[in-house]
């Protein structure tokens, strides 16, 4: 089908190529005009504008849109409220939060314009395995979508898992998990490297890859990683978090359901961001105080 | 090969049936003589006894003990110790403590006894698909068992690790991992029968078994267990622990290694098995104390 790809960084890039590759029209556009080329010598139609990328694409039209969440996507999505008709339909593939996703979804759908979540999972690999997409959406918006979900996901990766908002909520917890299994491999691998015995962490990976318990998609890339680098030197203990596994932590607070593991894990990442804690230091500050056990001094 | 295989639960008639197939020649042995007789159905030669078992193999010979850790594997040990002669070699495929694996491989080492551990993972599933082995052996045990590791293993399934006792070490690491996994997806599915929402739980982990970043072999089994069971009606919230996810705990502890994922995934599995915690207890009595907030009276 002819549909509007909104954003064409990494994710969006990707994704056009995959659409343009399996038999779409794709109108493309990104505030970066250079994108826009990128996109359009890999078989799209580049578009300069917003207004010019709906002016190209004929009603009910199909828009999805591949924006960093937060500002650029209420942006966005305010400047294709007034551009957009009645009967179209917006797609958000990014990583919203679900409450605005259902906020939005109710105000889009007062002008007659349905907003379509799809969470969206696979990286960079997601070009040539395909994206595992969450969608929330009317049953009506997902019908008309199918052939665009279809073409992005691998065989059986994509479904409706409810209505708006639903398919970001499902994203949402799907990274909080990440979190957690990422955390106790790291922890494990750990342990492995602190043994009597010098370990081979990039064989031991290699070879929990078969048949193992614990193999997982996740496993595959710890053991590429170490295999490139087995002493992770290249690497630097510092580990960014990108808000899903906030917001899933938010969501467990919200719903008073314990979940530890993913706390922990972002936390944890947290940690790797301190140089010096100030807890640290005051554990250590009580410890003398109560029995003047020696504290390190500090350099400033 | 022509090898003995001691214990014949679950695990070690399973292997017996896949080494037999791979074209080795088995003697069995089990305390449960039904099941020596089993063996001998599916084409193992039986034995009635260790001495029994030590006594149709030919020397240098080899040993397979698949049996429960603890008193069962140090028992059998003690009697193999005394049975076996200079050159051959046992191989423990159970969850020994690898500090056990390491002082019993020196005291045999003295009588040139050699003791193979092979760390197992793979479950009731191995049989079909083979067991991942976590080998800790000198070189050249190594290469006089790769015959009969081979045919346990899936390809690349199977890989000295270290010297004896590592192969022990590294399972307990890689279960101490399985234990925050499982945990991660655990709080993660709560999260989701948590929403707004009523999401199909099996049809999620389906959905998320195709290109999406946490897929995994335990998330293929989440995803069984949740589409012949949606509600997991049939299943207590009742978590036993088999020892190795608090050795992997006491390893952390040893090394000062931080492991919050692994060590709360194994608090969860002991909070899973009390009916009523005095700790809860004491919270409501704390709370009544110092703000006069209602505490539900038991029962009891």
């Amino acid at each position: 089908m002819r549909l509007g790809m909104v954003g064409l960084g990494r994710m969006g890039a990707n994704m056009t190529t995959r659409l343009v590759h399996g038999g779409h029209e794709v109108v493309a556009y990104d505030v970066d005009l250079a994108a826009v080329e990128k996109a359009a010598a890999t078989g799209a139609e580049g578009a300069v504008s917003l207004d010019d990328l709906v002016a190209r694409l004929d009603a009910p039209r199909a828009v999805w849109m591949m924006v960093p969440a937060g500002d650029a996507t209420r942006s966005t999505l305010d400047a294709l409220a007034r551009l957009l008709a009645r009967g179209d339909v917006v797609i958000d593939g990014g990583n919203s939060h679900y409450t605005e996703t259902v906020a939005r979804a109710a105000a889009l759908g007062e002008h007659g314009i349905s907003l379509v979540d799809a969470g969206t999972s696979g990286g960079i690999w997601g070009l040539r395995e395909g994206y595992c997409l969450m969608v929330g959406a009317s049953e009506d918006d997902f019908a008309r979508l199918e052939p665009v979900l279809a073409t992005l996901a691998p065989p059986n990766g994509y479904a409706r898992v409810g209505p708006p908002g639903s398919g970001h909520f499902v994203k949402m917890v799907h990274n909080g998990i990440e979190y957690a299994l990422m955390q106790g491999y790291a922890e494990g691998l750990e342990l492995l490297k602190s043994a009597r015995w010098e370990l081979d962490l990039a064989a031991i990976t290699e070879l929990w890859r078969h048949g193992s318990v614990i193999r997982s998609w996740l496993l595959d890339l710890a053991a590429s990683a170490l295999r490139r680098d087995p002493e992770l030197e290249g690497v630097a203990d510092y580990v960014e978090d990108s808000g899903e596994g906030r917001w899933t932590v938010q969501a467990a607070l919200d719903s008073a359901v314990p979940a530890p593991t993913i706390t922990l894990a972002l936390f944890a990442r947290f940690a790797s961001r301190q140089d010096s804690s100030f807890a640290g230091k005051m554990l250590a500050a009580l410890r003398q105080e109560f029995g003047g056990h020696a504290v390190r001094r500090a350099d400033g």
